[in-house]
């Protein structure tokens, strides 16, 4: 039975370019590409900050989906959070030229209290304080993952590794992964992870794929204790902007696992597999333009191939 | 049914250091590591040259196996192939310290005879010529596939062009492959060299697994009009030494596809499995030593967990 997924994260206008092309100020920031790629599965309700100088337009982009905007905090004559980034060469990284926090700075996110009970919590990437006072918000979900990245790792570790020992599921890239663990072997950063707290990580490789580790497996010749996946990323020809990526990707995995409602380790994998499927649309235009044309039967019939390639 | 197949490369003393040890002149060498990794699935056929300095228990190594060594050279008064290297950090990349050639700078590969009607060939790394020259050699083989490397792309580019179009498959890295294809997208890359000559490329990505790119597919979304399978690495705790790994996952592959005598895209793929399952046992020890403890039994019962990984 689908269950409730609350999301809070930040809501950005971006600025890119890549060799394909560029765009200015558009939707972005990880609680929307997460929502816009959730809402495929299941109704989403979005926490976030935005200023008054988000466009009426940028609002309908949400609430023409699944996603719930009663959690939208709107800061009278604020700005709302702005990044600038390029994508160079084979596209692995992004080279971020100028970020402006404006009202997501001073973000206290405010759970409404109808959505206090929600059944799954994603925690975008942000301050591990900020996501913590999120998690003091909402009655025992039934699984909260959380997203990080290097500069929390580098600058809150403690509130960070406060933070794990409170949720389910790690979400965050090969980079961040070693960086947390001290460990160059994935595999074993990713049991190192899964000893700090969380039941499962979940390393995003970019166009290498995903790695799935989940604790309490049974030992497997020369592998830890774990339960472990590896998915390679669904072959994309050309990526004309992998921004958002990763937060759809994650937002596919939560959104199949509300619509499903279980959380065992063959869900996460199934899960995973949508996430990949999902961002493997996201990086095909600027923004949540991809999206917003897709339909549920693209990702079905993609995730049919991609299965399909994976049989042997 | 199973079919001959003939390997002609490189049998070297490689001498190698990595952070967990070091093993000075062991048995290496692309026609080795490819040899003995193909044994566990068929007889094979080995080609090559060494010095008299070849020590009998190196000779064991090999006759002890399914590896019929009447194609081996050996020059009187003459040094085997020599490799030095070490790995670092990530291991991602060998740092070669020094490289003797000795009998193998003038190696001139001759075909026993009895061997020119092999139905498979593999010309492991080397020289496009003298790949080349290893075809003028055989007759008519079913299934021909090469191996390559960034100095002849660099240097002997329009002689290893001249071979693409006498091969069905081609072997090679990431790096590699976007070296001889001048794309950064491994999809797009993976395309253009399918256009060069052969009927299907696996670029091996390490750690990352490897993927199979084959013509002639129908368009799918928007994907060339190719056959794509990528499958993930299988994860592996600890990367002991990472040298062979690309040549035991040649082994592996062009092993089962000699067992199973049929070369259509979805063997193409469970060949890559064997591959891929086999060279997870290479890296967890120096020189060919797992292989040379490794059971058929211990291959199927990773191939069964990485299958099983693969399923959502």
């Amino acid at each position: 039975m689908a269950q409730s997924l609350l999301v809070v994260g930040s809501i950005a206008f971006d600025s890119i370019r890549t060799p394909y092309g560029e765009a200015p100020e558009v939707l972005g920031g990880s609680a929307v590409y997460f929502s816009v790629a959730a809402a495929f599965f299941v109704p989403v309700r979005l926490v976030g900050v935005i200023g008054e100088d988000f466009p009426p337009a940028y609002r309908r982009v949400l609430e023409s989906r699944r996603i719930d905007t009663a959690g939208l905090q709107v800061v009278a004559g604020g700005k709302t959070f702005r990044w600038r980034g390029s994508y160079h060469g084979a596209m692995n990284e992004a080279r971020t030229e100028d970020v402006q926090l404006n009202v997501f700075g001073d973000f206290r996110p405010a759970i409404p209290e109808a959505w206090r009970d929600s059944r799954l919590v994603f925690l975008a990437n942000g301050s591990p304080v900020t996501q913590g006072a999120v998690l003091d918000q909402v009655r025992k979900p039934d699984l909260v993952v959380a997203d990080t990245m290097n500069l929390w790792i580098d600058t809150e570790r403690e509130a960070l590794l406060e933070l794990l020992r409170r949720v389910d599921g790690l979400v965050l890239n090969d980079g961040e992964a070693r960086m947390l663990s001290g460990e160059h072997n994935l595999i074993a950063a990713a049991h190192k992870i899964v000893g700090l707290g969380p039941t499962f990580v979940v390393i995003k490789k970019g166009e290498h794929g995903s790695l799935l580790v989940s604790r309490g497996g049974p030992p497997v010749g020369v592998l830890p204790p774990d339960l472990i996946c590896p998915l390679p990323g669904y072959p994309s020809l050309k990526v004309f902007d992998p921004t958002g990526a990763g937060d759809s990707f994650a937002g596919g995995m939560m959104g199949y696992l509300a619509s499903a409602g279980k959380y065992e380790f063959r869900d996460l994998v199934r899960a995973m597999a949508h996430g990949t499927v999902t961002a493997s649309f996201t990086i095909e235009d600027f923004s949540v333009r991809r999206l917003e044309r897709l339909t549920l039967g693209e990702i079905d019939e993609r995730l049919r191939l991609y299965r399909g390639m994976l049989e042997f």
